[in-house]
């Protein structure tokens, strides 16, 4: 389903090369004060063609309010938001009309729907994330506003932490025609102890859900993650004192509801399985076929994940916060 | 949220040391053959006292069907299943009813909700995992007679992977007063292409997180995972041939939807956070205070994660099965 | 589905001549007191057996908490509660086996599920709303906390307003063999304004679905409700003043809202299709038969169903009363 | 909540006097034919300005597909539909801003958000209800390729069923600054047995709060509703023959679920709150002032609901018919 959130509520709609992408946010609280500048910084960080190291599509990007604002307040109705598409070339997609690209969604969109559209990945592409940036935008704001950050960081690139070094390895891989993953860390600061809901709807949980549900993402983990599965509980148990906790393995979380502490997670992106070094593959028709998969993509996709990232991390705060309102005032 | 699912849902109730522990099952498609020899193995497999890995907590954790079944098959209306709690001590948990364990929900659990079951962790004690098992066999027998296998196996204990090691090392920490945690993995044998939905119901979006939402567990890998992130696009990628893929580095999972490879997840578990070991912590007054977590406690929780582990991905897979049912007839 | 309300969310299961029928509450609020005694009460008003007025079948139709509550109050986690079935002559039914009731779910339900649990009807016997009423009571209970009650009272039996002449319209049918029906109003006093969400959960739209849910019901009216549709607004608008609202044709709703003024419902119930004057009908095998419905039925259900529209009516501003706090705190 | 459905699922959004309407369809099975020709005749239906029975607003209402199709066929993905606003004139509502017009939304509305876009009415305008005959259409194409017809009439205006006389009510009313209410049937002819889900999401109880949820309407009733509460089961069960149902008192529907014969159900509709007579009402700091409210407003909204009331039946329908499709596929 194209809907995320129970109570921050988002509902996601759009193609690569359809008319645009948008997004709905019902139950944004009333009385916040909200307009596009709010919003398009946000799809700015996410936008292609900014560098050398990102795709060289042009878009501008620039996002309109539809509706659930009044002389820039929101009312409590559903936020629209819309971004036109602009600069089109559905003729590099030519190819790919019959030819499935591995690691791509190809095959399995058209194993599903029996249909699909094929230009530029359609709803599969990378552009689907705009609607959870521009609403996830709008939950940054809501969070900010209870003293809540989100914030996101490249850790490393194709196994390189240092800024020079992953930069380096970003343009060999564009160079060669192909392209390498890594891996991102996300964090909250300033929430409340208290959020998520045992058993199903744990903080954890949501978080783990929302972040791997994002394009390329392949692993996620909470506070320590794998490495505590080498450790002695008496390592791993984060101590209490009179002014809190004495260390954070927990990443935030125990028994799935937020400790008050920083919320830390890192998430692992595959390399883009868009590369021009020929690959082997198969048609619809059946016949095993070559394919160099042209046009303007990402060698990395790693640094235009984050704001991808923070965006659902805030929606998932956001959707809690509202949720533990109803404890606090019910 | 106590509820899981949108097509084959399922509610949970129940605490440590109340009257029992329960699920019910909404969506079960009707027809369908089910007595209690389809769910009871799964919850002996579960079941505390049965080794000395484990904790020694004598359950029979024997199950009653409440609803839901005629003459020995589902009718459509909804299967409650119970299982009463026997051996409670819950004198052995007074000390805790006013410091809070670390590494445990207490403390959040009491920010939360403003009150708190101390008895065994009340509804945050992985007896919780009863109703996930015993819904997951459901899940297990109906996907069964699709063709479809679940299984799962412990691949690390404290970083050990040799099975004689790695009980070596439980039973080293459980002699210590400590405990350790380790891998596990699942997959899933059979599954067609098609499963999963875009862009917020993704398959891997929600195996993330039906398995993050187990207690004790803080990671979760798809495929390669963690590992994809410092590879090529031309390593990770996954070439097609007329037989089908070339490899299976994705995890059964491109798009968010099943490839028809199998579907390969590892988590990673912590530490059971009880240990005899002294450990610094708070009471509820604010003050200091020294704990050593004494009953009846798993060293090593890991083995006893595979059959909820299990659950949880037949779960997610009966749920997608259902959603994907609608776009074969729809 | 078998869930009902989004926060405070109810999950029904159990079949009529099943080992018992039950409810699970999740996302009462915690800290609240609760025991049987604040339920029992009213299982009881909807009891058969306890006059001449009403099925002869006896059951006590104790309630259990199974979960959810410590020493007396609710803790947040779900509450499950469960009535076991008693007095079940499963053998009064064998005769419907095969025949489909005209008037019941008989055949309906066959052809939905292609298998049918006809001992008394199974899962839509009239005795699901024990769940109805046994979760209505815990939000009853909720709602007065808050100021809020909510009573239903008998207006009319087939026709007849005054109490003297409807008892004896029942008991005429029940004599003839025949059945008659009724007219409901179930009231809510001391709601906030505020409540009810647009446009699709506005609070009208959620009474009537829950109302017209419950068996027998065939109509559902607000305020004035079918007498407005031949009214001039001049006439149907309520003015305001000073002190509040000058009339209340609308029923205490506008907009999809609550005015805080007195929510008032009107329901029509259909006569009792169990009647025991030979009907023409047709079996499972498509032949034509003659039935004559015997066993222990109600010849007018209207008494009885009072409670459990009390019971959906609280359930729903339960609901509401919740939703809204997100807006009050969020 | 602005989302309607489970499986055939929408999401409205926009006001009045807003940039523009709009909808998003997620669910709507792939590879059905849709273009805007298939939706914008139902729009001209529900336009204002088209006779001198109704608002004199000049609106096109031009819908425009956002995403969701390819080469004319749907594709799975979501359906979002956009109508930009035109005609509006702010400025007639000034008036308002702080007066709050009897048998509107604006009190209720305040209360709940404590911030109000008054321009129209806003969001509980009657023009929300684009969004929802937008969507209509497509389930009604998508119904209509599965032998389902759906259709509405007015049956009463004021009390008068003759058209002439029921035509004359209505410009009397206008001529007086008055308005007046009605009554509108619609019914589903070719829908097969077995839709509906038992207990809660009864196709019954789905209608009841599907039509109750439209702006105005205060009663719904299904088959013979109201008047079988005076009825003898003996002449309101409707018999079985070979060959069918001889009657129809039940609508179509039995335990909640379709019977497959004709779904027959009536509302009642209030008269237009909007009327220019001076009426007494209260402004928002509470001093008691006079309203008349001008503008460009229906007489009479019976005839414009007809679309409205259609398009929700048909979303119900076409959410059934998918979750019925699980049990057949499943």
């Amino acid at each position: 389903m194209n809907s995320f959130g129970r109570n921050f509520r988002i509902t996601s709609f759009g193609e690569s090369h359809g008319p645009g992408i948008g997004v709905i946010i019902d139950g944004c609280p009333p009385d916040l004060e909200l307009e596009t500048g709010d919003i398009q910084p946000f799809l700015d960080r996410r936008r292609p063609g900014t560098s050398p190291l990102t795709s060289q599509r042009k878009e501008k990007d620039s996002v309109e309010i539809l509706s659930g604002t009044f002389e820039g307040r929101t009312t409590g109705a559903p936020i629209a938001l819309l971004v036109r598409n602009q600069d089109q070339r559905s003729g590099d997609y030519e190819e790919i009309r019959e030819k499935f690209r591995p690691g791509h969604a190809d095959f399995t969109w058209q194993k599903k729907y029996g249909i699909r559209d094929h230009r530029g990945g359609g709803r599969s592409s990378g552009r689907e994330t705009i609607g959870r940036v521009a609403a996830g935008a709008v939950a940054i704001k809501y969070l900010s506003g209870k003293g809540i950050d989100v914030t996101g960081k490249v850790l490393a690139v194709h196994g390189k932490t240092d800024p020079d070094e992953l930069q380096q390895e970003i343009l060999s891989a564009r160079d060669a025609g192909d392209s390498v993953g890594g891996i991102v860390e996300i964090s909250a600061r300033g929430c409340p102890p208290g959020l998520g809901d045992p058993v199903f709807g744990k903080l954890d949980a949501r978080i783990a859900g929302a972040l791997m549900g994002i394009g390329a993402v392949k692993g996620v983990e909470i506070g320590d993650g794998f490495a505590s599965a080498a450790r002695f509980g008496s390592e791993n148990n984060d101590p209490m004192t009179k002014s809190g906790f004495a260390s954070n393995h927990a990443g935030g979380v125990l028994g799935g509801i937020s400790t008050g502490q920083d919320i830390v997670v890192r998430i692992a992106v595959k390399p883009t399985p868009s590369i021009s070094i020929p690959q082997q593959t198969r048609d619809i028709h059946g016949n095993e076929v070559e394919i160099s998969v042209r046009g303007r993509h990402d060698p990395c996709i790693v640094p235009r994940i984050v704001p991808v990232a923070e965006a659902m991390l805030a929606l998932v705060l956001a959707d809690c916060m509202l949720e533990q309102a109803k404890y606090t005032a019910g």
